[in-house]
């Protein structure tokens, strides 16, 4: 039986790891009504990177369904959702949170972002600047609306809800815990992410 | 009364210019049925270009509506829609064809795409190297229906058709003519854009 890990990241934070295909990593919302930003970087190249607009265009739909891959910005698949054990509500469309968003929102001073957050962990893979792609909003409720309007909605996890997600190739994977708590993405109050790394 | 030019975009061809803020582009699909990528860069640092992620927590919609912003991925306003005289209907979910695209697609050797375009054109311009932006493509008609599968149909535009664009700031915009002819989205058939140029 293949060992596994589990990493708890703060609400808040974000961390890194480095996966080879057929590792399996699964994010897991511990408490509920949390949404998780996923990126993904190819080792060998990281500015081949996992890609909404070319995932879309790969499965024809704004989200992958279980059994189908997002894919890089070369069109390779990177990571495979394997399954999903949520109420399989999740979000490619929306930026990742950043100063400027929080500025916009009328924070004065500092404010945790995913975009930090995905910086920091990459940092600490030692890349020192990496693109900031459109993220995997794992959980996060922003339906299609009449007239394409966007609706911004609380997360409908429950506690324990998770993703697996497959890698394809060796690839930087990090996870942020969104520290949104200006919207109600988060339901306001930002959560822990846990990350379960199940060696291939 | 300011002076304007116009520039003939070839069937399958892109082309960049170099624009200030108040400057007016407006995108004319003089044959119908066309689809125009659009990408802009700022000049003061073309690593700030026009975001559809950013664009769309922007707005709150898929799309601008016309007196609205594309802003950038530091989330300045870059291009604000002056004017729609078509049916309306654009997309910003779909990544720029490229050379990988059409591979899938069966081609057997090279396949002129929006990507190339878009790449040469920045390099006429002086620039070697540029990430590849989610395009805003105009005229393009990709429905998002039930359980967000993404049609894939014909563009709408009749001859003359048109999308007016001010620039907010200093920027390079790149328009390439869709080549794109193996699947609907240009009637089959590619044709020429127009842009015509109205300086401030």
């Amino acid at each position: 039986m293949p060992a596994s890990e589990t990493i708890r990241i703060p609400a808040r934070e974000g961390r890194g790891i480095t996966v080879r295909a057929g590792d399996r990593v699964r994010v897991i919302d511990p408490e509920g009504g949390q949404v998780a930003d996923v990126f993904a970087f190819a080792v060998n190249d990281p500015s081949e990177y996992h890609s909404a607009e070319h995932t879309r265009v790969h499965v024809g739909r704004l989200f992958p369904l279980v059994g189908e891959s997002f894919v890089t910005n070369r069109r390779r698949p990177i990571l495979t959702l394997e399954a999903d054990d949520s109420p399989g509500i999740h979000d490619m469309l929306f930026a990742a949170c950043d100063p400027t968003r929080y500025q916009g929102l009328g924070v004065d001073g500092w404010h945790a972002s995913c975009q930090e957050n995905l910086l920091d962990a990459m940092r600490q893979l030692g890349l020192e600047r990496v693109e900031v792609p459109q993220p995997i909003n794992l959980f996060m409720n922003i339906p299609v609306g009449a007239d394409a309007v966007l609706g911004v909605l609380p997360a409908q996890t429950r506690p324990g809800d998770s993703i697996t997600l497959r890698a394809e190739i060796e690839c930087y994977v990090v996870v942020s815990a969104c520290p949104q708590d200006l919207v109600q993405i988060n339901a306001g109050k930002p959560g822990p992410i846990d990350v379960e790394i199940t060696r291939a």
